[in-house]
């Protein structure tokens, strides 16, 4: 095992709840921490202007494997010297493994102990991703943070298909661990220094499966600690399990996983859920909520969700949310949102995106100051209170 | 006929070239002019933060009156305190009367002397657009500039076509002076001050047709020099014609306009079609292409136009146009544009519309200083020469 590329530092906590700092080649990540998602190379609809904005200002984004294997592939994306470059992104990402990705094909995927086989949604080519390959794309991508290659079981999975899809990512993350080990070692120079930009000084995370069974999840948290990872991620959740169990699952591992290491519940949630996490010890999220959601009309605000297509909004001259600062807010009424969702205008998707990045950044940001002033149980309370108001 | 609501002045001039400037009560506008469209209130896929940032920064832009009064309509924009204040736009607008978007609708429209009748592409519901109905419209939309409704002839109209057609507009334009100078007058206090911000500060633009007949583009100028506006546009221009006809028509008509008074070049065009038409006495603009060829993955650059899904762009690291320094082409190489597009991203049009429309901007600036630093015809030949070498 490498030693770490990022370093981890709690330093406040309220409760299970912590707030700490990621250091990493690109920058300081604060925690608890929300990253956008940038599957294909973009934050669907925002500017990278927009993202470094005050507004916004996220320190890390996410990208999908999986799609930047398929498009524009690997080999282009070195071509123009490693994923922040190809996309004019200079703070850190973070990339996931294809894993959930391929688990999203359905039917069309074929899962073997050497690796997962699948036709390319984009063409239909026949492709095959395994732990190896995984490694060898996200080294290849540049990533700060890497992620194993996992197989994702379904929220309501048998303990027995639970069980089978457990331990075979428990195998995977060695495969990946292995890989990823030779890949950093031969990336570096006689002096142990990286020889490029890319490799070299990447961490990896490990992911905790096991669905909805409680020993499964404890045991995958286990034997995933025992190979060893920069940092920890909660996988296979937000997959159609209700969500008691979600909550019940994070309470068995989040505060359980090593203190002196990240926590990061993947594709995970609302607004109420974030919160929810961080009380439970979780570090760190990412989700299409704010990006999907905006493009499909709907905006999230500290009074609860609004539908920007309502007829409620037809001369509505007030912000999406009276106590947003946003650059949305400060200029843009509800009426006009309205009117652009329904001209099918592209600048609905751009405006309510950037706004629900906005809320959604903007709570975390407000997260990490009530633990830091030892104030998270109010702030949680009030925040909770609030969203279920629906008082638009 | 009310007291001018803009004052025009040339200040420099180069051959019939001219550059000056338009005093509104929205700021002052330099000339030569390219107004942005923004039909539906958005002009497409760019925020306003944007247009009003350096790279693009225009004076002006244009919406369209057939659009927004079918959608969200006049009640809900006059609810919301006018255009400006509906779409968070304090600069400048111009809004178009209805008359070449009603003809585009074909076969939907019956055209009688009263005026059009139609049915929306919206709903397909009934209506009507009259000279007074477009004052009305356009005065309650607030747009400092406002244009007569005219009828438009299909470019290749024959002269009988072309002079039922020119002689309509030139009666129509009639009953807009009228009912404009009526709407302006009533939205005056006793002491002649606008009583809000939306009318009563307007100014009032005729429209020169007749189709590619010089005899009838020669009457109809007259016709419409004899109403008197504050401005004249030449419109039902490239409409399917030829191209030299199309400057044939603009040598007859623009430099014989009125001095005083700035001239409107309808819809065109294209960035050598601006340059020539200035030449020619043209001291406005308004085009689509920039905003949307951008959106279908072209690019216009100094050596000409670039189709972004060519796959010699796979791997190229060079932004759209090196001698561009707009946002788009200081951050972001061809390569990753092409990626854009290819995999159906939003960013794609967002960044090949600001970078064309930057490249448009970019020109007129360039227009205005040659004229005024007597440069002009260099300017025009080495301008034209770069476009035409495709040294891309």
């Amino acid at each position: 095992m490498t030693a770490s590329a990022i370093k981890f530092e709690v330093i406040a906590a309220a409760g299970e709840a912590r707030a700490g700092i990621i250091r990493t080649r690109r920058g300081v990540i604060e925690t608890p921490v929300f990253m956008p998602v940038g599957t294909a190379a973009t934050v669907k609809g925002i500017r990278f202007e927009e993202l470094e904005s005050s507004d916004l200002d996220p320190a890390i984004i996410l990208g999908n494997t999986y799609h930047l294997w398929l498009r524009p592939g690997i080999e282009t994306i070195k071509a123009c010297g490693g994923l922040h470059r190809f996309m004019g992104w200079q703070r850190a990402l973070l990339t996931d493994s294809g894993g959930f990705q391929v688990w999203s094909l359905g039917a069309l995927r074929k899962v073997s102990e050497e690796g997962t086989q699948f036709r390319s949604h984009i063409d239909g080519s026949l492709r095959f991703l395994s732990p190896e390959v995984s490694m060898e794309v996200q080294v290849g991508l540049g990533s700060e943070i890497i992620m194993v290659f996992d197989e994702c079981a379904p929220g309501r999975a048998t303990y027995d298909e639970a069980a089978r899809s457990m331990e075979l990512t428990a195998r995977w993350a060695k495969r990946s661990r292995v890989k990823f080990d030779e890949l950093q070692l031969s990336a570096k120079d006689s002096s142990g220094a990286p020889v490029d930009d890319l490799s070299g000084a990447q961490a990896l995370f490990g992911i905790v499966q096991g669905a909805g069974h409680l020993e499964l999840r404890r045991e995958s948290m286990a034997r995933t600690v025992e190979i060893g990872f920069d940092g920890y991620a909660i996988g296979g959740l937000s997959v159609g399990e209700e969500k008691p169990l979600m909550f019940e699952i994070i309470d068995a591992t989040a505060p359980h996983l090593p203190a002196h290491k990240p926590r990061y519940l993947m594709g995970v949630g609302t607004p109420e859920d974030l919160v929810e996490s961080v009380a439970r010890g979780v570090d760190m999220f990412d989700c299409v909520l704010p990006t999907r959601n905006g493009r499909n009309g709907q905006a999230f605000t500290s009074k609860g969700k609004i539908n920007i297509k309502n007829a409620r909004w037809t001369d509505d001259t007030r912000p999406l949310d009276e106590a947003c600062g946003c650059s949305v807010c400060r200029r843009h009424s509800r009426a006009y949102l309205r009117h652009l969702f329904l001209a099918g205008e592209m600048l609905s998707s751009i405006l309510l995106t950037h706004h629900n990045l906005a809320f959604f950044l903007d709570t975390m940001r407000r997260v990490r100051q009530s633990i830091r002033s030892d104030d998270f149980q109010r702030f949680r309370r009030e925040f909770i209170e609030g969203l279920s108001s629906n008082d638009n």
